[in-house]
């Protein structure tokens, strides 16, 4: 059980979505369109991976990082540093 | 014509990967896979999302906006403008 | 006492750093450097002052939320909340 | 003259306020403010030099660039992978 797991099915509707949204890219590419409108929907498709690892990194700190916490001891202070290393990617990314 | 008209099949080829990472991700999350090796598929597809930004841009720029600046006046400026505006909605992605 | 007491005066040193390029940038401009070396500046202060957030969110997930999270209930909730918020800013700045 | 220099007062002013706002977020550690707070503070500071790169951008490639394209040649092929590079900095950074 993650933090997600309560959420699969939207997590899932979401990702259809990015990757038709990828698909989609590659078609404007297959039919020549203009960059400008292409770099368009790159930056769309990057934002919506964006929003759905905050909703996973959200949900992961609610859940599997809070209840190592109140467990207390190595287990906890692995997750918070998993957490902080998985934000660190993200910012960089 | 545009920049990235010599380098379809590439981008196409990147672009393949790139679904197949988002498809990955939704595989990973129907398997109920940790939280933080999701997050890690996540930030890898957003990398690869945003190098084919820049290459895209790049050819824009090499190529678009170079004729269009060649040619001089209100189209060189537009088109200027365009990857501006292209470049910054990159950045806030 | 915060998560970052403890390194106080590392970050003030880092700060007062940053500060320094900051103006280091200003004097670029009033002495007309070339723009590209001017955004390679503008660009390590940025970097430099995402580190300065990374390490105090590491910190605040260490000691804030960590100890939150042992009291549980809605002081929890809220700090986690926080910490998520905080997140998302900074991935999207 | 480059394509900022018009601008130089403008820009002189935004980075002295954002060298006042890396200085405020130093007096707010020194004050033991609450890291969210500081946090915040931090992410506004980075999207003001955020702002700044952007724009110097944008008048690099209307004068610079434009510039060293209508001269053609090496020259412009070298400005054009020079803007490049710099906006691949600006979006990893």
């Amino acid at each position: 059980m993650h933090g997600y797991t309560d959420d699969k099915d939207a997590y899932l509707k979401r990702l259809r979505r990015i990757e038709g949204q990828v698909r989609g890219i590659a078609r404007m590419i297959e039919d020549d369109k203009y960059c400008i409108d292409v770099l368009t929907q790159v930056s769309a498709a990057t934002k919506a991976l964006e929003a759905v690892a905050l909703g996973l990194l959200d949900e992961h700190l609610k859940h599997c990082v809070t209840e190592a916490v109140a467990e207390g001891g190595a287990v906890a202070d692995r997750k918070v540093a998993e957490a902080s290393a998985a934000i660190a990617r993200l910012v960089r990314s």
